[in-house]
């Protein structure tokens, strides 16, 4: 079996790999920092980066990351796990996960035909600028082989077509549980998914729609955007829910466009900005700093 | 009478007085710069800028904008345009706009309570940079005389109401005319202008809406920004047609937001991206940059 | 005496009123965020926000910023400062300042001849956007009176010459110490202030500069990007220090430009970003989100 | 011999296939865009786009850029240009260029050990984005040679030490002869090149900066951004002259960047605004859409 495409050798390391990240999701209320930290400092880890926030005032939700150093914990990771569920997250409600950030997610890949948001994210991870491994690209078509190939990715084609599309999903929920995918990125794949997919799944989808969504919602945005005459055109990234795109937004930029660009021009300009918004949703999403709250993000 | 709001004493001319600016639209065929730049420089104009675009191929439409020094010409400006009436515009059947950039167009502006955009435009006709005059504000409230009047700009309230509506638009018509107004701009005016009106008015009806059309169309576009979690939010300036937010679009921009935002500082980050929006669209208004095709706009 | 501006009764406040903000600076250790959310806790107050930031590994310094609710607190301000100081302040060999939201700070404005920062700011303040009052504009020209006493606000002129220029600064921090100013804004002073000055005047003194520093230091920023053939123009805010434009940035942005411009045009284009970058510096040090270490700042 | 690396047979056409660019440089007086038109028009020639710019008034330069199509052309390429040198270059002392825009440039890349801008331009030759073609990537050092040669495109090191630079650059010069350069990028190349070897090559030389010129000339760049505290860092793309980081700036971007960022985050950043501002300024000289003027350009 091939080995999953990791930062090379010589790559920079992409954070401290001694270091561990707690996200915590609460109703809101009083003496959580305080009941946090100093359960951290009790067992000997220095908070690096805390962020939270609250939701709303009363009744609403409380949202929190913080990043320590395992330097001078004075347990494994696994019994802190269950001394922070039994002293801190029972008491108050808590949903809470706690990630080894040395040990880099494993981003399943699903393409089309498009190359440009697939070679990104694999030049990414090659550098070490992604926390992520890539175990597996899965395609419903042949064309890029070559370029999941060359990073040494390995790369499956399972055709999908309105007749076959339920065993086609069944096949390939199966092929990402089997390479064992924390999350799976969408990167231009051009197929929409079921909800038995998404329930099946079990993890996280990220998807980069080609518009500055809630504008232009559904197919072929970049012509749509050219009949509206907007002056800028733009790129979503966002959780996949059932709703064709209409899940919790990650990131989103634009750049501006005149009166001088063809729909086949806006095309090509908005690859540039496709690829920059999926990779800044792939990295957040990796570094552990999205918490979703309903249909919206928390992004840290 | 009052004179209308012009550039101070001391404020810096915003371009060379001594140019006028000819804009064309026509059916798409050759030879149309050579006819125009032959003619201006028949005449003794120097072309001192030029932009032009053309719609598509064969059966497009050409556009074309040329700022010309007057400085050697043989002609006063009323003559030069019946010469290129019979001489250009006519064999190549353009509609087409002589306009002198030494006389300041006549800007009316449309309010209700919010100040920011107001308050942005009179400044920059004190300061010289928008090559407008201000002969009148209309508003549908009082609240905003006072910053009108600091500005020495005659102020003019008629109330709106459901059962007054027709004779309220029909006396703002009036007004409008009694300028001498050659465009309008609603700097956030808070009522929708029925095609009648558009009709009657008969100059060019700037607006500024708070969103990044065609996202968010209608009322309260921060509050349906907010319960989307969009990552950006934006403003529109277009020309004001008889369909709700979907006339030709004339400048967008966006900035970025984040979760911590509620609808209420969404309201107030959304205040400095919505003048400097509307600032663009007039400006470009202004020098005569703007043509319209369809539901599109060419801005040079 | 004139009441200092401050937000119009009807202008929606900037925050919520019964909020504190604690920011904290001191040398890194395991600890601090535990010590300090228990002793709110303990106290009955609820974190709203918190913000940290870790200069270094071992040996590096610790910056917080924390804002919590006055809802449910024990004890009154002054004594939870008390308090705080020998409980945890102490012990950690803190930095640090306690600040009732609700109170705005009073900045005081010293402007020379262009009125666009200034007005831009006293906008601000009259709706609310930021958390300050006005309460005295120095200048060493005549020419923006009106523009002052418009918004209510005491104008002082104080002339400087090359011969006159330590008395005139003398009398310039008499001014400021009678108005009670917590805090100065330079909005385009044209005047270079001594070392003298920044001591005795005894508050934070922040500056826009019209250029994105370190490139184009000191006199004629827009001459010497014009000259250079840069694609972008830029503005800095920062903390003045005795050294020319070196001091501590707390807000930069830049807009693209290309060869049209002119260097008249690029100052009227610069013009909004100066106000913007201006007004975005001062409502982070406004809301205690600004702490400096050296010469570089933290702003949360 | 290998084939240089060009659009991929299912790549989208970066432009019609049927066009010419000319572009001209000369002393301004009135009538060129008359005579230029003209000529075209007399030749058969329909201006698809035309761009123009004067530096100045009177005494200045102007620069002219016309796209139009070889349709119904009534000569070829090469007669045309004779033809249009004695007609109009002459009489009115241009500087000129008629460019076929089927023919793409022959780009020659020039890098050490970094990747990201490297890779990012032999993806955008191979999409079709980039009107041009790459015969040959020159290196100092073995480490890029699989990605060069994933693209198909040959690969040289020709190492560069203290003692040896002038036979490495005069060895660099003969490759790129022999390559038919008709331009050179230096992609992260980390060597600087002498006035000998510009003079020699022959052809221009474009190279990217990662600063925001004239801000941090010279090495590391990030680290001196890092310990000015600026609040956005920047790239650079320019024409490479004798001066260091000195020549005609072509393209400049800038992200924004806030404390949280050290020396090494700020490398892993600014990559991707390396990439892009390169890719930008080498599509516009790609394009014929670049002009030189003393130490300046004007981008069409």
């Amino acid at each position: 079996m091939t080995a999953p495409l990791s930062p090379s050798g010589s790559a920079p390391a992409p954070g401290p790999s001694d270091t561990a990240v707690l996200t915590v999701t609460c109703p809101d209320r009083g003496g959580i920092v305080a009941a946090v930290s100093q359960f951290l400092f009790n067992h000997g880890a220095n908070i690096i980066h805390s962020d939270q926030h609250s939701s709303g005032l009363a009744g609403g939700t409380f949202f929190m990351r913080m990043e320590f150093s395992l330097a001078g914990l004075d347990l494994a990771l696994e019994p802190l796990r269950r001394a922070f569920q039994s002293v801190v997250a029972e008491p108050f409600g808590m949903e809470w996960r706690l990630s080894d950030a040395a040990r880099p997610g494993r981003m399943a890949l699903m393409v089309s035909r498009y190359d440009h948001c697939l070679l990104d994210l694999l030049w990414r991870v090659r550098r070490g600028d992604l926390n992520a491994e890539v175990p597996l690209v899965l395609s419903n078509h042949e064309d890029l082989r070559g370029d999941a190939e060359t990073f040494g990715v390995p790369f499956h084609v399972i055709p999908v077509t309105r007749e076959n599309k339920p065993e086609a999903e069944a096949e390939q929920v199966r092929r990402l549980r089997e390479a064992g995918a924390d999350f799976v990125v969408l990167a231009r794949y051009m197929q929409i998914l079921s909800g038995d997919f998404l329930r099946e799944v079990g993890c996280p989808v990220i998807n980069i729609h080609h518009s500055f969504l809630p504008a232009f919602v559904g197919a072929n945005p970049y012509r749509a955007a050219f009949e509206r005459g907007v002056k800028l055109i733009g790129a979503t990234s966002h959780y996949v829910t059932e709703d064709l795109d209409a899940g919790p937004i990650i990131a989103q930029d634009v750049i501006p466009v005149t009166h001088r660009e063809t729909p086949e021009s806006l095309v090509r300009l908005g690859r540039d900005v496709e690829r920059q918004v999926l990779a800044r949703a792939v990295k957040a999403h990796a570094d552990h700093r999205v918490l979703v709250e309903g249909n919206k993000t928390v992004v840290f």
